[in-house]
């Protein structure tokens, strides 16, 4: 896969990109990251990107030139015969982001991801160039940097290769739904605070039920929203009653 | 205010916390964000800070030794008379983060944040040692850096004097529960796709009329979950009221 990132930061993105998972990714030629600064595609001699909007008020808009022709020329180096990319916009009033969308892009064979760092684009921006909008989440950041790195982390972490076995259990486990049960390791005892016997047993069939018993604990007190949307097994509905019953005795 | 990155890839946080604003609210001392590698508090000669889980399975769980020792050397560092702080680790089972979340971590004055890389954490270093909880959202990241890194942004850009005040609308705009409208600038005409009259009117009241109803109908339409939590002015209702018409009949 090849993401394109467009930004005017893109020294942002180098400790990221070059890091652990994605730099190890990038090495192996699993991922081709590149940092595009559309500054150098500003059509005047002072490279400004943005000017003030329309209608008054304060802030600036980022233009529609210097972002069409930095996107359309890397369209343009795409081979023949591959697909058009998406092109994602990172902003607060975008589809929030989620697993399902994660696994949509990573699907993809090219994505182009607009970082910006403005109090708004251009509206033609969004609807003649843009293919999909995203949020990260309900909360302000100072520019969509940080968003564009969480889109290729989590869109690199599923392509073919760039985690081993043991990782990707983690995957498994956020599709199934549920929250994960809490682990322990070495100290069995730190400062009086003692890991569960049943851990300790060696009973495998104890630690199984043990494990999705505290999953399903840790996702009603959590996360209630996750468990309504679920289809629970009968074994999965005996286990939470139990601990309906638990909780309730408890207060 | 002092945020406290406890890690084990610091590298990876340098471009974000140099760059652009994060970068200038660290300089003018608005900030101060220090970066641990808590491999340095490791209890052995080989610095490893995981171990297997105990009840067996794959992956790898942190330990809680070298967490508590970072964390605790970090509190001991503070001046007499200052609060304890917000110890806050990064990991998908947590509380959902938000601006009210963003809000509430800015007013302390020092933040620790463990942004951990590992399979999971043992569970005393969640019930003992932890204040907080977080997840940025319902997808899977390669480590809790990303998060992290968010978290000290969405906090940073609160902090009095970090932005300006063409900025802070962006805020403004946020707390009230309602997407932006559409924004434009130059040129009027771009490839035959043209501002909206009403901005080019110079009819302040006719402008803001018409923000108000976009902003409306965006939310409308892309996040109705964010306007069943408002209370709507009388207006607002009146022009919300003309999107849903303009909708209906538009099918």
């Amino acid at each position: 896969m090849r993401i394109d990132i467009v930004t005017i930061f893109p020294e942002m993105f180098e400790g990221v990109i070059n890091s652990s998972i994605l730099g190890r990714a990038r090495r192996e030629g699993l991922v081709e990251i590149n940092l595009i600064d559309f500054r150098a595609y500003s059509n005047n001699k002072h490279n400004t990107v943005d000017d003030t909007p329309y209608g008054g008020g304060g802030g600036m808009v980022l233009k529609p030139e210097p972002i069409f022709s930095a996107v359309e020329s890397l369209t343009e180096q795409q081979e023949a015969g591959t697909s058009s990319p998406r092109v994602i916009l990172t902003c607060p009033q975008g589809e929030v982001f989620s697993q399902a969308k994660a696994l949509d892009f990573a699907s993809e064979e090219h994505l182009v991801i607009i970082a910006g760092h403005y109090e708004g684009y251009d509206e033609r921006i969004r609807q003649y160039l843009v293919t999909d909008e995203i949020s990260i989440g309900d909360y302000v950041l100072t520019g969509g940097e940080l968003p564009a790195m969480v889109i290729v982390d989590s869109v690199t972490r599923l392509l073919p290769g760039v985690l081993g076995n043991n990782t990707s259990a983690v995957l498994d486990s956020f599709r199934e739904g549920l929250l994960e049960y809490p682990h322990y390791t070495r100290p069995a005892e730190f400062r009086g605070w003692k890991v569960p016997d049943v851990l300790l047993s060696g009973h495998h069939g104890n630690v199984e039920r043990w494990r999705r018993k505290e999953s399903l604990r840790r996702t009603l007190t959590r996360r209630p929203d996750l468990l309504q949307s679920m289809e629970l097994s009968k074994d999965d509905r005996k286990l939470l009653d139990e601990v309906k019953r638990e909780q309730g005795t408890s207060k």
